[in-house]
């Protein structure tokens, strides 16, 4: 039962680790968001891919979501000393995983490449896919100028109005050969509870990207990341009202209109059922809150039973 | 009292650290090889300039002598779990200084401006020079094939017996205006007990080095790394044995004829006087040991004794 997933950070991780515990090894592919991706100290840094592959991999930080459990941050320390803005919290496990992909970036290898080694070395029973191989860069009109995601998101922590988003390099970039092939092979594709106009919105700007998913026969399942008009983490709540959408399932639902068939939403969102099945979608409404792993697993079972892809196990 | 130490790693470090609390903060300035440098996972690493700067900011290891104290090392933990060769110990503090640097040297910064800045972070009250900004490799000829000098020391751990020398790209170096500028105006001029085939040599092949060692009218005093014919720390007495020279401090004293006026012994090669004598230079005999700090500081005074440089004081 081959599932594609499209994920950002910390929302999309959790849900796929349920995809992965709900089921057999091999039959999750994650696509994820890379235009997030920065460089620093000479270091490219992948934050939504390590996330999710951290996530998959057991070695997250079930804390904060992001970054290494039981993490050290002695170079940081170190950094600081030497003057540095330490403002991106670097941890030493976490630096590892930056310092080895830069390096083989360097020489040549693709990130599809290199983030399928990374994982394969974490015992990682699925395939993490960057949503491409070129950088593509989201920026951010603010009141304060241009700013990359995460000067926005941890830098500046999403202080600012967001009144527009460019995807820079985004025109260059073109959806790789695993993408494609995942997209094409899928029995089920998820749009996991990501933000949809900085995480899943990339992913779909990636030329092709849209092409696939709609071409694809199989049923298309997107797990709102709203929730009562309000996101569970991270700024989409204030971001979607300042770039003119309504903030709420329903409006999840249009931004993913004639890509989607099937909406999860809250059962706190449940008095929208008719606004979004009027758009052409099936609507589940659950508990949509993923407060632990038992929580992950249930919503992915749910969202693949929603999907007819537990029919007959 | 302006004086100018060339020195390696752990032994040229030791004197450098009496040296800097026997002076005025400023005073001292030492040179140091840079042969030794190489690059791993995309970072510039640079063993002896750190070995150097540690101890003189007072965060070595003092158990090993290189590498920073109370060192985690949980980053080399997370790349050997990415299935890398992690031969060489980098510990997460260490790890900020090849990053930071690496990414300096990328931007066109230059690492005589690099190691000032990182040094000056650190709070050193000396100048702290690579013996040259151009990349020089020391090449060693063993039965086992050429080796880059890491590979040798830390990677084979010293086994290989060594028939040759190579120092790649030092044809290609120049000596920087901050060395010519500290040699000039030097009072006098220390030889640390560092290997002179692989540690000092390099830093006088620079070109340009030699003249401007042999041009200044300091005094000049090298410190045997050789006691009672064996090399306190590292592969000297093997080194030297296999390439020809004589094990002793008297081999030392000729390996440095012409550049040097001034040799401390140790005195268990007190015997050496008459054969050291005979090559031009004044010897003095004390305990040539550096067991700890005082031991550093009381060395360092005597050397700057024997060179006329406490005079007065």
């Amino acid at each position: 039962m081959k599932v594609a997933a499209l994920a950002g950070g910390v929302g999309g991780a959790k849900l796929a680790a349920g995809l992965q515990a709900a089921l057999p090894p091999g039959d999750l592919t994650v696509i994820v968001n890379t235009a997030d991706d920065f460089d620093l100290w000479g270091l490219h840094i992948c934050p939504d891919l390590d996330t999710v592959m951290y996530t998959l991999g057991g070695v997250a930080n079930p804390e904060t979501g992001w970054g290494i459990k039981n993490e050290s941050f002695d170079a940081l320390g170190m950094l600081t000393r030497y003057g540095e803005d330490t403002w991106f919290k670097l941890g030493d496990r976490d630096l590892a995983t930056h310092v080895l992909r830069s390096a083989r970036l360097r020489s040549g290898e693709l990130l599809t490449s290199i983030t399928a080694a990374l994982s394969n070395s974490l015992g990682i029973p699925s395939y993490i896919l960057p949503m491409c191989d070129e950088p593509v860069s989201t920026m951010l009109d603010t009141p304060a100028g241009k700013l990359n995601f995460q000067e926005y998101f941890v830098r500046r922590g999403q202080q600012d109005e967001v009144r527009g988003i460019e995807l820079r390099g985004v025109e260059k970039a073109r959806s790789t050969a695993a993408v494609l092939d995942t997209l094409a092979g899928a029995e089920t594709i998820v749009f996991c509870p990501s933000n949809p106009v900085v995480s899943i919105g990339p992913i779909l700007a990636v030329p092709g990207m849209r092409e696939a998913v709609t071409s694809s026969p199989a049923p298309k399942v997107a797990v709102s990341p709203i929730i009562g008009g309000r996101a569970l983490k991270g700024p989409a709540d204030k971001m979607l009202a300042s770039l003119g959408h309504e903030v709420s399932a329903t409006g999840i639902a249009r931004m993913y209109e004639g890509l989607v068939d099937r909406m999860v939403v809250d059962h706190a969102d449940e008095d929208e059922r008719n606004d979004i099945s009027d758009l052409g979608m099936t609507v589940l409404a659950t508990d949509a809150v993923m407060r632990d792993e038992p929580d992950r697993g249930r919503l992915a079972r749910e969202v693949l039973g929603f999907a007819g892809s537990l029919a007959g196990r």
